[in-house]
């Protein structure tokens, strides 16, 4: 009997594919479930699989690798969609098919398989992930094939084979979730008129319930990447999860909007991202008194290119090693401290400081006693600058 | 003697700018002052003006022009700086030249002049928009030459020549308004470090005095220009103004950032940018559902550029008119509602709708009954995508 | 029977298509040809395809839409792909498209066909012109489909129907040509260090072959858009034809390159694009006369961004409409002539001038007696451009 | 006396600047000539230095470091202006300068000067590097300040001091050379549209002039930096020599352009870069079989950065250096031979290979015998990228 190996968050689409693999594709099923510090045990949903007729069950911890190697690259870069999107599911996934792919061949497993639907942009980047790293191993999308593409369908699968037992009835939500953000999935798509009900908000207070005072938080960068809060060094997990904790408790880092599928499809996305919130208003506060202006300008067009890459899945492409080479040079002076103000639901940057700071309080004022500014250059300054627009053109008026 | 004509504020370096004028250059001074939605009446500024010996006092209601053709097109192009600078005063500065130089025609003056500091950027805008319009008449930067350049230096001249007695004394900040935001100059240059005293704000309250509830208001654009409030169409003014005081009182539109100056130095600028903030939000929220990918993806290229030209002064230039003939024709769907409430700071759109939206509820149900979306297609599309990603490269091995 | 509209060129792959569609999908077939001035008459490809059992063969004389409409507007963009391709074909593709679709619907015809193979660019330029003009109608690919995709099998197929007779056997290459441009696909393909052999050119010279006295052509364009040859105003399909005659006599127009194809698959592209050689290399030096530097600069941006939409077959967008705007505009003073030397393989511009030219020659002198240029103003200039780089960074030292 | 030290070519310009400097500055004068491949001894300058009155006269063999350090990035990033100029001088600039500052410093020289005109874009270069590199030390631009802006004026001061004796009387022409490429400027500017005079030209033959029989070689590239020719490894220094010899030869690399000088005038220019013309044909073909697609793009977008930043003088910048480590890392495998004819003044490559090619016989076989493309998932990739196409849009007809 063939082997495959499946990704397994024991959420309903992952138990339908389980049951699909071993009695549809006649496989022997063995699942993979990372901890990538979604709530829950990742050892119950292990028993789970097992249960459901699994021959062995791996899970690994990789969260402390998700944050160093695939997080903290992102914050460094200013990794972030136009949507506002910071991009925690789609920096998941390589990880994930990277973890896979290893597990498969020590395991024997000739192919791997994933849960998704045919909607989702995960089926995407997870079958681009794999295929860069192991082009010679088939993926199986069951639920894709099977045309199991409603939940209802797969609750209705799941249920006419006893499968539904622990699981959850009429959820209007489906949720992903890991140490970076949540990403919330409607049941049944909602028009784009209507709002969000406020309890599909898991980790971040909404304004009625957030604090009535402001808290206060210091976020300290190295090189571009997040090293201390308060002035309390801290690991990169412990930094996120505090980060997070703090900043949902003032209602920071909701977001809805609606966005373009890899697929070619709109839909209505809704994120909670307190971490990532806090940290890339931080980072761009430090960048805005440390880069110089080119600088500034070409990490963002470099930084969208990222983005583009990481929503699309190709994560595992020599383009996005180049670009992670690029920003690690550019980030060599981004070190400082950013304070940050959380307050309903806002996050406001109060002040940014760093010994390698351009800004300079002495060249900023108005007045240039003892600067190096020479005020008497400036017309000429212009003059030069204005030099191309004084060239009469026949026949054009400006439109003013 | 000659004439000149002096854009006139009333403010300090104005009134400093005037006297230098008649006394120093020795020059017939005719001032202009424009009435762009600035608080205080634009005659006492005029009679000033002709008590401190200009031999007239020249004034127009420019408000109209600037609503028109100058905020509604930035607007609608989502011409806003990385900084989140909406640009109110880069875009108020090509009017009033422009005004300006018709002006100086008319009165039969050789020359114009501004009272900016030499490390302002309105300087490099007033005179790249004179040279653009009018390259043969001379740009006087009185303030510039004489070399005051410090707040307290003009005011020591001011009360030297007893110019003084109207004027604010101890004033730390120095305020530039219009219709469409204030703009907040230090005295003296503060730390990058230092919070923003709160007593600088003008229009916009602080979050401890904002109502406790939110406010609700439906924002109605018609390709790609605002157009109606909760349902009632305004003229573009009332519409401006309407929308500022709401979103002022629940305190939306602060901003305080660090920007590279077009002279070189970096400054921590203070804007207060109301409806700008509601309405660029609003927009990008109608662009979401109502635009394909690649023209969202391009409309940010082409906005970048629209709002570096506007910065730097390059208003008058076919780039810019080129720009806008491609904004006009990718806004021409740009027609819809958006819900937006405003509660503590926070501008938060919650709906769009649009008769022209390719948002549709139908597509994006992960279900795939009854709608056009060929799931079967997507292992297609996936491998096709990943053809690149499968070619084996000699010694590469991706970084996972 | 259902009816099907099949493109029929009336080589190998398109006879074999026709017959495809008869035999195995069972339908009544309709063909249509376009003229888009390749070489051979379309009337006997007309009489080929009722000879196969076509119910009736459609043609229509496509050249001076495709000149006005396609080809004009894509030399005022400077439309070209990094590789050089000026993409005849690409341009060619959705203008058949569009008219197929009205044939479609005025016989009747339920789908539209196409005989392109698995590994082209063409086959997605089709589906997506037809996707976007007639989402509702099918489109097949019955070559695609019965997995004939080497020139062989098609062969083979061909010889077994008895479809061949008329048919070119051995051929090492498919052309593909239309007034603007050849394409040349090998049969099998080449090592990408071989190199192309000479006998595949049929509209330019090999250099050997070449005049040995070169020719002089001057172009005139308005508004972006070529007009006069020589002073001799023409229209738009005669100044296309006659400049690719010159051109290619004197062998200028050869491309060899490697292109990635939209399936993903690296491969050799060989074409003769004489007229479109010439014709941007004009157009390019009358802009850098013309326009100012802001502006060459993002006409560059908009054209690789309407290249790309070209190639990948996103013709009909709002997206390429609005760009087309942006170009229109911008090429309002694109006026004027341009000498270009034609010798050897060599397409070489040695002067252009215009009415609306921004170069000026005294301008240009060395010397700046009588000209406007403050040169007193240079060092002011520099000063304040270098004044970001004056900051002392701590710990920066660059690599010098 | 106070020490300067000037950067001394022998040419009119730095010797009017060196008498300038003596006389009129009143200035104790070192000299600084850089050997970086123009013709003539270095030697000779000197003594031409001591006998116009220098106390001494430094000279550096500059041009390993030139080609390793400055050459050999830009080609490795394919560092070309829009206009098609290859940077030789821009490159060339910031190398001196550095020196001058090392060597300043070792002389106590507290000033640095150069002897370039108030209209060229050296001026702006050195000024920007010297004040990346030494803010503290002014630049002195004796030329500029003594108003001698015109060649003739140059000419008129020299014999009018008596230090014409060995200089080129009525030239019309100067001429700029180094090992990567030579600019010419008129001592008076052309017309546009008048033809550049074939006897500028130095290093590059003239059409007629040319062999017959075509010239083909083989440039190897390692990491995207020449190495070879003809299979024969070489060192930088010998390998750009040979190639400029070789190609020139053939009268491959003439360029004239109209380019937008920084201080905002547009000028006609003509450059000779025989070797950077082969070598950035030869890496752009490389590219085309070694990099996936989204890495051959975003290289342009980066390539153009760093030409801006080079043209402009940004050179001593972290954000070229970052994009030179972007370079780096994107070039890991840029690796293989190129073939290459010169021929008649064109430059054609017929042929790349590398052993990481991405290029594959195989896969661009027409036909997927054997090959792992999934031709029946064409129809799924055109239908889901398609599929933003179909949505309805009220009120759009595609404009056709």
């Amino acid at each position: 009997m063939k082997r495959v190996l499946l990704a397994f968050s024991g959420g309903l689409g992952t138990v339908a594919a389980l049951h699909l693999l071993r009695r549809k594709h006649g496989l022997d099923v063995v699942t993979f479930t990372a901890n990538l510090g979604q709530h829950g045990s990742t050892e119950d949903v292990c028993d789970r699989a097992i249960e459901l007729g699994a021959s062995s069950a791996h899970v690994a911890d990789l969260r402390e690798r998700f944050a160093v190697d695939y997080v903290f690259p992102a914050v460094r870069g200013g990794v972030v969609c136009e949507s506002g999107y910071a991009l925690a599911h789609a920096l998941a996934r390589p990880l994930i098919v990277a973890e896979m792919v290893k597990i498969a061949r020590d395991e024997g497993a000739e192919q791997i398989a994933h849960g998704c639907a045919a909607k989702s942009n995960d089926q995407v980047r997870f079958e681009m992930a794999a295929a860069a790293l192991a082009p010679e191993v088939p993926v199986l999308a069951p639920l894709r094939d099977a045309g199991l593409l409603h939940l209802d369908e797969v609750r209705a699968y799941c249920k006419r084979h006893g499968l539904a037992s622990a699981l959850e009835d009429g959820n209007r939500f489906s949720i992903t979730e890991n140490l970076f953000g949540t990403s919330i999935q409607w049941a049944r798509a909602p028009d784009s008129f209507d709002e969000v009900p406020p309890e599909v908000f898991r980790r971040t207070r909404a304004l009625a319930d957030a604090p009535d005072a402001p808290a206060t938080v210091l976020v300290s960068f190295k090189h571009g990447v997040p090293c201390a809060l308060d002035g309390e060094g801290l690991a990169p997990l412990r930094l996120l999860e505090r980060l997070a904790t703090l900043a949902g408790e003032h209602g920071v880092g909701r977001l809805v909007t609606v966005e373009d599928r890899l697929i070619g499809i709109k839909m209505v996305e809704v994120y909670e991202q307190p971490a990532a919130t806090v940290l890339h208003a931080a980072r761009q506060a430090l960048e805005r008194i440390v880069l110089a202006p080119d600088m500034l300008q070409f990490r963002g067009v470099a930084a969208r290119k990222l983005a583009d890459l990481t929503y699309q899945g190709f994560w595992f492409t020599e383009l996005r090693e180049a670009l992670d080479a690029f920003f690690v040079k550019a980030s060599e002076f981004l070190t400082g401290d950013v304070r940050v103000v959380l307050h309903k639901g806002h996050c406001r940057v109060t002040g940014a400081r760093s010994r390698y700071s351009l800004y300079s309080q002495a060249r900023a004022e108005p007045t240039t006693e003892g600067d190096s500014f020479a005020h008497e250059g400036v017309r000429g300054y212009v003059d030069t600058l204005s030099q191309q627009l004084r060239v009469p053109r026949e026949g054009w008026k400006p439109k003013d």
